[in-house]
């Protein structure tokens, strides 16, 4: 009966999360999720009974995996493209999980249709991280459509971050460290200030190319920089924190 | 001859500073250099044959440490504390690096009358770092002066370091990564654009607890974050590469 959800004539699978028995739809030839969305939901904190919204939410990795990961009472994601969204809420069945999460299909600047304005505890991002729209061959591909800022932007994805979370809401992004003054700087304009972040580098020795921000809505200035974390001692050898972080 | 720059009776000391036979006149009463100081000596660039000034210059340990860590011509230092800049330059003179450093005694925000607008081409800083007023006992203390904001601030620093800096000029500055977002929103507001930084965590799995960053004057956005760099490999015990750094 759940098979049905899949649809493999369309190029999709199922992929075990192994994660508390969950499943994840997804389909090769458009986007499948990275060590981005796993490193988020694993930062992200929801208070016991909170509400939590993930923007840019693709296949629905992030509520998801934050069903279980928090004490969350509902998650709602929004995406912008109507497959993706409509794959999304199929996982969201798959896992029993349609009383808890909901999949808006639809652009994220047009949330306050659906969610009251100030009344989200969690926001959580994973956007996209490029501006150079120069490097787009194809602009309608799903895949460029979720690496670049083609239909949505930093400045949005805070805006409207701002408007849906309560004050003392809490921020979560994971971003390109390339970025991130940009982003400190649309955080303070947005009223919501850098509490924590983390780095991410693929060996304790090399540059970051990852970054985790927790923001704080209506909050004074003090941020906690976290111990760095490495995503692999070896070549293709993941470190303990990256393994236990995937669970195994 | 040259002992006699050392003033013994007033409890000053020499210090051998293991690098290229300098060394650094201190007194243990106001304020000895730190490792602040020496990493932020590591990380500044000075292109050959340069002009660089060294905002809130102590001691002169950082002036002191460039004349043979980079290529500049001309070092100058800035210091608040009538002693203090005196014991600079004494320790300037005890190197016999009179042609190459010299030691202004004033207050940074006064540099223009000493130095020409938009002419220097690396600023550097190892500021006060703490906003506290309130921990503060004895405000007149050098310590205090040292290590809070009380005769300058972070907003100043930046202010002038962008007014002393040519176009493409570099900016330099060690701080706590706690005040990261207050800095990287002033040197936005004043066209310094943040290109670098390295957190230094006492041990890899701790907090970062200094943070150095490199800006560069009218530029576009790209940000690195350098590899981490850990203090101690356990208690007390520099890693290799802090002993590389202190010439061991």
């Amino acid at each position: 009966m759940r098979d049905k959800l899949i649809r493999e004539e369309c190029g999709e699978r199922l992929d075990d999360l192994q994660c508390d028995g969950l499943y994840l739809i997804q389909n090769p030839d458009k986007f499948c999720f990275g060590i981005d969305a796993v490193l988020l939901s694993n930062f992200v904190k929801v208070k016991k009974d909170g509400y939590a919204v993930d923007l840019c939410t693709g296949s629905g990795i992030v509520p998801i995996l934050l069903s279980t990961k928090t004490k969350a009472k509902k998650i709602t994601g929004i995406e912008i493209q109507s497959d993706i969204a409509d794959m999304a809420s199929r996982s969201v069945s798959y896992n029993k999980l349609d009383e808890k999460i909901d999949i808006i299909n639809d652009d994220i600047s047009n949330a306050l249709k659906y969610i009251k304005h100030s009344c989200v505890d969690t926001v959580c991002v994973n956007p996209p991280y490029m501006k150079d729209m120069a490097a787009i061959k194809n602009p309608d591909l799903p895949l460029a459509i979720a690496r670049h800022e083609l239909l949505t932007d930093l400045e949005s994805v805070i805006n409207i971050a701002n408007k849906l979370l309560k004050e003392n809401g809490r921020f979560f992004m994971i971003h390109r460290p390339s970025r991130l003054s940009e982003i400190f700087a649309s955080m303070k304009q947005n009223r919501i200030e850098p509490k924590r972040i983390r780095f991410i580098h693929s060996y304790i020795d090399s540059k970051a190319n990852l970054v985790l921000i927790e923001g704080l809505k209506g909050s004074g200035v003090w941020l906690d920089v976290e111990p760095p974390l490495a995503v692999y001692k070896e070549k293709n050898v993941y470190t303990d924190e990256v393994l236990k972080i995937y669970g195994r």
